[in-house]
């Protein structure tokens, strides 16, 4: 192959017809002017970027177009390597007509990676049918920050809970022949402030502790790709970090798949880091760091690469590793092989009853109960006023990284392609609803306030949908770009609140959001509140479901709700001195704590053991939880284990998840729930920056949040001091036993 | 000596005296009970914690118990050793009748260091006149987040300026003979959430960019005492490491004085950080790190460091290590001389006329000027109204550290010992004043604020007091542990502004804070703003002199005042990512910038030019700029000179400090301001984590406050990349020539 040829392979084009407009301008200014086609599949292309995710196509237009441009891309070079074709699929693939999932946060909420697998592998399925060769997901970066806008797109602020559930998701994905894309590698959530992109403050420990478990979990499960973080970490941009990139993802943690660049993330190192004086240094600093493929397009990694090449910024040698992996990959999806053809265009249901019926199932199980005073299951032929900014649309049921939110918000007038119902449209199957705006997200009346009061005097109880609109970039009050600075719902909706809580109507709030919010001051005095995270094209279903009480609520918050007056950034996992401690006036203990969900019928625990008190520090213990449905429904519990290490050789949290296990019990049904813990889960980076097992006394808690704990098991590590490495079991095993 | 001798010189006691009472009950547990006296003073003794600064004593009566405290000590050792005595000094000698000086953030805003060090040399002076050895002070820490309760206590968010005014304060109080204790090292400031004591995310470049260069500079300044930091930095405490606080402090920055243990942090390894099991642990694992002396009491070097000895924990030769140092600074202080007496009592006036006069200087070039549309100066004959929380009490001046904050508080009815007017108070010697309160700090009345709002309508003017009381621990709401969730103004006092704003009297605000607050919301509506960081026993007295225009305030800010809706941490330090960018909806552009304050005249500014293009690497670039006084009075003006380094390899600040120089200019006068610039100060911390210059483009932003830049300097650095090392020159060279 030419230089010229070799670096096509690590290219990339965001073709975007003119004709098809709609494109976010910050999007065209980033990408600039294209070339005309014919030179961007001269000579080869790495990979097309968002077929189906850019704007509107029908399923058998939008596989016609990618059939001809792969055509034009094998036609283009002389070994006639197609491209890659990657898409977005963060909740499910982002394309018109196609499955809108629940948002990440409700994967999270859960518990059950079994489900968010099976969840993966129909996504993949899709994707797989429609030509698709890469997904960019899941998002792996634990929440350290509720106010960040990407907190949708996450797994809640546990590193094991996101390391079980992402890793579930990347088995569906990767079992369905799509390479999964692990995203952002590594400490993007830590920006200051919240704020996307800023830097990001944080020393090696955190990030081995917090930051990478993830990661190590989903690389074990098979993902093949990984996409690095915008942001710095002490003053090195991820992009450029060849100690992040290639000295830890590949020489330690043993990645051998390609390692992609987030979007824009390569030229950012010019025009937004300042750690290179043009693009031809930035694409050098990015291929030596390990990136291997530039996305969106090909700004960087086209003339501006060969440019540097020429003036010995970057070896040849470095290219020829960046194209090994570009064309393994293509290799092994079969991309290479003599008899491969594009997929052809054919009729599509890209919205299968079975996908539709997943996306409720996820849902369903994902719906928080964070508080009930008896109001819900609401009675039978209640009458219902239905209030909010959220109750009426269809749009509060999606992320931002979905096909509505994402691409058709600059496409006005276009429909979704799909069924999503509203909260109202749901609720009105079961009860008899009147309906009052209220406020919209942001902004609105004081005459639409008394207006949505006189209809909920009149009702047996008022339902309000508050929250979020998911968007990018000032679109919307969640998702990328859209960072807060307080933790208040957004607008007016408090104000609206508190005008219906006078009423004297009980009030059940529901929330459609991408992030946790300060309920604090209505707390007290609503009769229940519901959340739900985008709960997806079914979501709708799944919140009348949860309310009318067909489906007993189960679904755990993977992230805490803010107390009164806490400082941000507060999550969870916190040591002595991150919580409430007499040298600090601000308490930040949670209004509903990581983990915390209520149920209408609850399993009633029994005894808890362990097989032992003194736990090897190179042993495991096994742990044993029993669990019964003593009352007259299903019901379903989330067990969960906490460790906490009062003493150790550097700072620890007070409590970190070690195990969870959701639990469904028929009525009458008893469960026995062992969990086999190594004690790799009680390893820690240590003093020496190696990860360790250290002896020394410990607890297991034991509970239904990390808040209410049923049983403390005290045990000792015993043993010297082991070092931990790659091989490490991050996972509990854990087998349920029914009767 | 025997080992009980030994590590009796590392120990201290905090005599409280139960009759004397008016302890912080916190305190008192964490003190616990005291032995009798006679076990105390047996063996030897390390230090005697604030005799002068635990109750109100007359300086006669604190001087004769101290003396007799001091010949027990010798009395109670075989080798006649007496202990080393400090005291609290960071708004002066925090003793009872002693002067009050402004809070640190006043000294920063000063811009002043020579003031400053003259103000250190007062204090010290008076100190040493007591018999006292120590001072715990000056604040080094570098904010980092304005929400935290101890930001009155620093010098503000710039390393530089920290640096220039803390070694100045260094400077004098070393100069009088006083130890100097700088305070804490490192990190302390960037608390998580800014709750007090919160882990510190930081990494190693951060550290040694923004948290070092202070205390690099005042151990140069001659500071032979440095105090630990609380926190943790990535999980490791600071007074457990060794890394910290021997490799670092001792051997890279060549501090051979005594590492002082900040008030319970030994104790804290166990209660608080969680790394050691018990007492005996945490006093060999503080030792080991480095820490010579436990304050304020033997909690843990005492018995359990002599058990922790036995048990193998800590070998002798660390115990003498520790012990050389103790004994080192006791021999200079002439405490081992043979002649050496306690100092006897004596009638001592601890607010002599020269310190009350150097006082309200500070206080006068330490007022900043935010705001104004002309109101200000007053109108000679102008009827004013004065209100608000901070209007009529002398609380209003006084820092956290100040003896009334600090302990009067649990001495209810004792008088502070000092004339300390109000607001109100001087106001009155000028004008015709009414008075109404407005609204106490925190809570308040309707009908107060419609009395206060009556009250200004008759008025020709409305001054109105606003802002925070000093306090520790929940006493106020600014001071050590009073953290914040937002800056919003206390209490109800935004709501007292607007309805004051809503009378038409145009409406003048004194700020008397310990941080800046959140005015975005009233700044355009309101006459003129002043801003007082605590300005001490003269600060009415200041207040008035600017306020009646006869002093031309001349002060500048040491921290950023919060733009609306701005997240949390922000400062000005910050790269590009960390302002405002496409990126993020968050807009963090300060409302008043780093280095702001008005002038009613101000100097005229002329050429501004360096002596070469070419920066070597290794060398200088001298700076002229031209100033002059056009107008009919007084100016002062301060020349800040910002670096800007728009490549390179890793991401810095958009700009950074790297010259200031106050220049007071009478009627007619003009200065040349000569700026000797090392290259030096274009160093940072590069990629292998070593200080560097390397070369490249960079600007010098010339102006009158980091948003107000007169003139930019295109240099270009010349050279090799040069390793910088601990000989670096970190403040510019400055020469001032009037004519």
């Amino acid at each position: 192959m030419t230089l010229e040829e070799k670096v096509a392979q690590l290219g990339s084009v965001w073709w975007i017809d003119p004709a098809a407009g709609g494109m976010a301008p910050m999007l065209s200014e980033s990408i600039g002017p294209l070339p005309p086609w014919a030179e961007v599949v001269d000579g080869g292309l790495g990979q097309l970027t968002r077929t189906f995710g850019t704007a509107p196509l029908e399923p058998r237009e939008g596989m016609r177009i990618l059939a001809e441009r792969q055509r034009d891309v094998v036609a283009g070079n002389r070994f006639g390597i197609p491209a890659q074709v990657h898409e977005e699929c963060l909740t499910g693939l982002a394309a018109w007509r196609s499955t809108i999932y629940p948002a990440p946060l409700s994967w999270a909420a859960t518990f059950d990676p079994d489900l968010i697998a099976e969840m993966g592998a129909q996504i993949g399925s899709t994707m797989s049918r429609l030509g698709i060769h890469q997904g960019l997901a899941p998002v792996l970066d634990v929440v350290r920050d509720h106010r960040w806008g990407r907190v949708e797109e996450t797994l809640g602020e546990d590193p094991l809970l996101v390391g079980l559930v992402g890793s579930a998701y990347v088995r569906g994905l990767e079992g369905a022949g799509i390479v999964a894309t692990l995203k952002h590698f590594v400490g993007y959530s830590a920006s200051r402030a919240a704020r996307n992109l800023a830097p990001v403050s944080m020393g090696p420990r955190e990030l081995a502790d917090v930051m990478l478990p993830p990661f190590e979990m989903a690389l074990r499960a098979g993902a093949r790709s990984v996409m690095n973080s915008y942001t710095d970490r002490d003053g090195v941009p991820a992009a450029a970090d060849r100690t992040l990139l290639t000295d830890l993802l590949r020489d330690q943690l043993g990645f051998d798949g390609t390692l992609t660049a987030d979007y824009f993330s390569v030229a950012f190192l010019q025009t937004l880091h300042g750690v290179a004086e043009d693009l031809g240094e930035a694409a050098a600093l990015a291929l030596q760091a390990g990136i291997d493929i530039e996305l969106p397009s090909t700004n960087a990694f086209g003339q501006p690469l060969l440019d540097a090449l020429a003036a010995g910024l970057v070896e040849e040698k470095t290219i020829d590793t960046a194209l090994i992996r570009v064309l393994r990959q293509k290799c092994e999806l079969g991309l290479l092989d003599p008899d491969w053809a594009p997929t052809e265009p054919d009729d599509v249901d890209l919205d299968a009853p079975e996908a539709r019926a997943l996306a409720l199932r996820v849902a369903q199980r994902s719906m928080v109960l964070l508080a009930n005073d008896g109001t819900l299951p609401l009675q039978p032929g209640a009458r219902l006023v239905v209030v909010g900014p959220r109750a009426d649309t269809y749009q509060a049921m999606l992320g931002c990284y979905s096909f509505p939110m994402h691409v058709l918000v600059h496409h006005p007038g276009v429909e979704p392609g799909l069924e999503i119902r509203s909260v109202r449209e749901a609720l009105a199957a079961d009860h008899e609803v009147t309906y009052a705006l209220g406020v919209p997200v942001v902004g609105g009346s004081d005459e639409e306030i008394a207006a949505a009061v006189a209809a909920a005097r009149d009702a047996d109880v008022c339902v309000v949908a508050l929250g979020d609109e998911a968007g990018l970039f000032g679109n919307g009050t969640s998702g990328e770009g859209n960072d807060v600075a307080t933790l208040d719902l957004p607008g007016r909706q408090e104000e609206l609140l508190e005008a219906l809580l006078g009423t004297g109507t009980p009030v059940v709030a529901v929330l459609l959001v991408g992030r946790p919010y300060d309920l604090s001051r209505q707390v007290d005095r609503l009769a229940a509140v519901v959340c739900a995270f985008f709960p997806g094209e079914e979501g709708a279903q799944a919140i009348a479901d949860v309310l009318t009480g067909r489906v007993n609520p189960s679904g755990r918050l993977p992230v805490s709700f803010p107390a009164a007056g806490a400082t941000h950034p507060s999550t969870y996992l916190a040591p002595t001195l991150g919580q409430l401690t007499d040298v600090s006036v601000v308490d930040p203990t949670a209004l509903f704590p990581f983990g915390h969900g209520l149920s209408y019928a609850a399993a009633t625990w029994g005894s808890v053991a362990a097989s032992t008190e003194e736990w090897a520090t190179d042993g495991s213990v096994e742990l044993a939880v029993e669990l019964g449905n003593d009352t007259d429904r299903e019901v379903s519990e989330v067990v969960q284990v906490y460790l906490h290490d009062p003493v150790a050789s550097v700072v620890r949290p007070v409590q970190q998840l070690v195990g969870a296990a959701r639990v469904d019990l028929a009525v009458g049904e008893q469960a026995r729930v062992r969990f086999t813990l190594s004690a790799d889960l009680a390893s820690f980076t240590g003093r020496d920056l190696v990860r360790i097992v250290e002896p020394g006394a410990v607890e297991l808690r034991v509970g239904a949040s990390s808040a209410d704990i049923r049983a403390t098991v005290a045990l000792r590590l015993v043993g010297p001091t082991r070092q931990v490495r790659v091989e490490r079991s991050l996972a509990p095993d854990v087998v349920v036993e029914t009767a």
